[in-house]
């Protein structure tokens, strides 16, 4: 496949909060953007900003070598494949819609059908910052499709391509989610503390944020003591985070807020503990989480 | 109080991992540095480094005007604050051990009854990490004494004032610690899932650590959202994310590695649903975490 050059036309089927911001940032960089959506007045703004509506999704993917497609799951790309069945050959398919790792697999056997090659993308930004370098997209399946299309997807974000099984931009995704939730219910938990004496969420969050970049700068070191499988408490042991936690739970009823979140993590604590694991560091419960519940 | 120079003397009790952290940041920042701990070997090092060990608890405090505790609990504290009847007058002691908002107050009037000031402290960061810039020790109780002693408190990290009730570091630190715990456990359930599949930890972390950006950035936005209680879903609404929460769930399921943590996560998302906050964002959840369980 040729190298696909930064002003190449594309596609973007469903244009939802993040299809929108797709296209808008195709756009942006200069491309020639033909869009579809199940409702399309969702297409308006972008067609005022040179997007080219089209009447059909076969229409749509016929408009450009590079389809992509972002609607709510695996199941609704699966019905919108079924309509391209004699527009696919030769084209390149990047499905940036969440789903599992098996359904990706399922849709490049589907797509590759029909003569297109599919790359599955997880998009690791929320919509506002498509278009910055800051954020990234993963990339799985066919590397030809990804080294052809990169420029152009380099327009969408940082791209990183991870390999040839489809299944495995889907599975960073599932990965980093956690993380993610467990950022959002910490500041939810520590915000709810806070609120019951009147300190207010905007007061904590550059508190938050401070000791977010302290735990993130602890997971390079983490890593190796996992890919190693040894964990000198160099910092903090587990049973001092199980006494803190502690601290938490007990913090957390005299205040009145909802303290399953901190139980819920003590309680993986004390079963570390009971496996062990108190005088080594917290990456030691790795185990317990490898290990069906 | 008059405003103790970068120079002046400071006492250390207790050099586990942190107090040996604090007392070297001390001797490097140039400060006459006496210290004590329970299990005199410890000190070695930093009598090597010119720190004056000890011989009791007592001749350790009387020898500065500033006294940092860092012991494992606040009942350890208790203790030593116990010997220091006598020398505690005009003092100000520092406390820098974990513990409880209650028990911070209950040390305060400890001091107070012996002529001593207190400000309880909570540090957001590893020993590691003690003597950078880059992170922060918050502070609670006594102004008078924080003025005083701000610019030697600085020669351990950035030390930021809460105010006079001696309970809100420890608040402060207990609000965040589920933050840093939901980062450690979504990253072990993240490296759990990848490694089954033979990734290994070390090069999930630079993603991770992307991720984890991406979400420090909408916590102000969040905030506000909080502290205004209103939700409108501008980037991603909490059905998305709970559609997302299955993918991880049976991801995980059909990986091998234990679901309980992303159930967890589910189980929260769902009483959210349940609860009308479907078509939210995430922060509308703060109603969950309010409420005692
Ligand atoms: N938003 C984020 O921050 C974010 C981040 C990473 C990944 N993602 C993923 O990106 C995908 C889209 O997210 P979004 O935020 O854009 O969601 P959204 O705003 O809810 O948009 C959903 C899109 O799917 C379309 N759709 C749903 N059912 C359909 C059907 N039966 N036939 C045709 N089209 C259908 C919708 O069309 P209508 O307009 O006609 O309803 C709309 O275009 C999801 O898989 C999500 O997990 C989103
Ligand atoms: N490590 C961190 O990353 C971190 C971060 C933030 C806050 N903190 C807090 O800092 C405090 C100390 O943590 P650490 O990491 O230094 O813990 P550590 O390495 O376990 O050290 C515990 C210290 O407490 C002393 N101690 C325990 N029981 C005692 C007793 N009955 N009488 C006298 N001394 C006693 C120990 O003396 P011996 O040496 O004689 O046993 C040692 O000096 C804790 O409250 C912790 O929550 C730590």
């Amino acid at each position: 496949m040729a190298r696909k050059h930064d002003g190449s036309p594309v596609t973007v089927l469903g244009l939802g909060l993040m299809g929108q911001a797709l296209a808008g940032a195709f756009l942006r960089k200069g491309h020639a953007t033909t869009v579809w959506n199940r409702t399309a007045s969702k297409a308006e703004r972008l067609v005022a900003q040179g997007a080219k509506l089209a009447g059909s999704v076969r229409d749509a993917a016929a408009a450009s070598p590079l389809v992509v497609i972002c609607v709510s799951d695996h199941e609704v790309v699966g019905g919108l494949l079924e309509q391209l069945d004699d527009v696919l050959d030769g084209k390149v398919v990047v499905n940036l819609s969440s789903g599992t790792s098996a359904q990706a697999r399922d849709l490049a056997a589907r797509a590759a059908r029909r003569g297109g090659a599919l790359l599955d993308g997880a998009i690791m930004a929320v919509p506002d910052e498509v278009g910055s370098k800051d954020v990234a997209v993963v990339y799985s399946g066919s590397r030809a499709a990804f080294d052809a299309y990169e420029p152009v997807l380099r327009d969408l974000a940082e791209a990183t391509y991870l390999g040839e099984d489809h299944g495995l931009s889907s599975l960073y995704e599932v990965a980093v989610m956690p993380l993610m939730w467990g950022i959002l219910n910490g500041f939810l938990h520590g915000a709810a503390m806070l609120g019951a004496v009147n300190v207010n969420a905007s007061a904590f969050a550059p508190i938050a944020e401070q000791a977010i970049g302290s735990a993130t700068r602890w997971l390079a070191g983490y890593a190796r003591q996992i890919d190693e499988g040894v964990f000198p408490p160099v910092d903090v042991s587990i049973d001092l985070h199980r006494a803190e936690m502690q601290h938490v739970v007990a913090e957390s009823e005299a205040l009145g807020v909802n303290a399953e979140l901190p139980k819920f993590i003590r309680a993986m604590a004390d079963r570390a503990v009971a496996a062990g694991h108190g005088g080594e560091s917290y990456p030691a419960m790795i185990e317990l989480f490898r290990a069906p519940g």
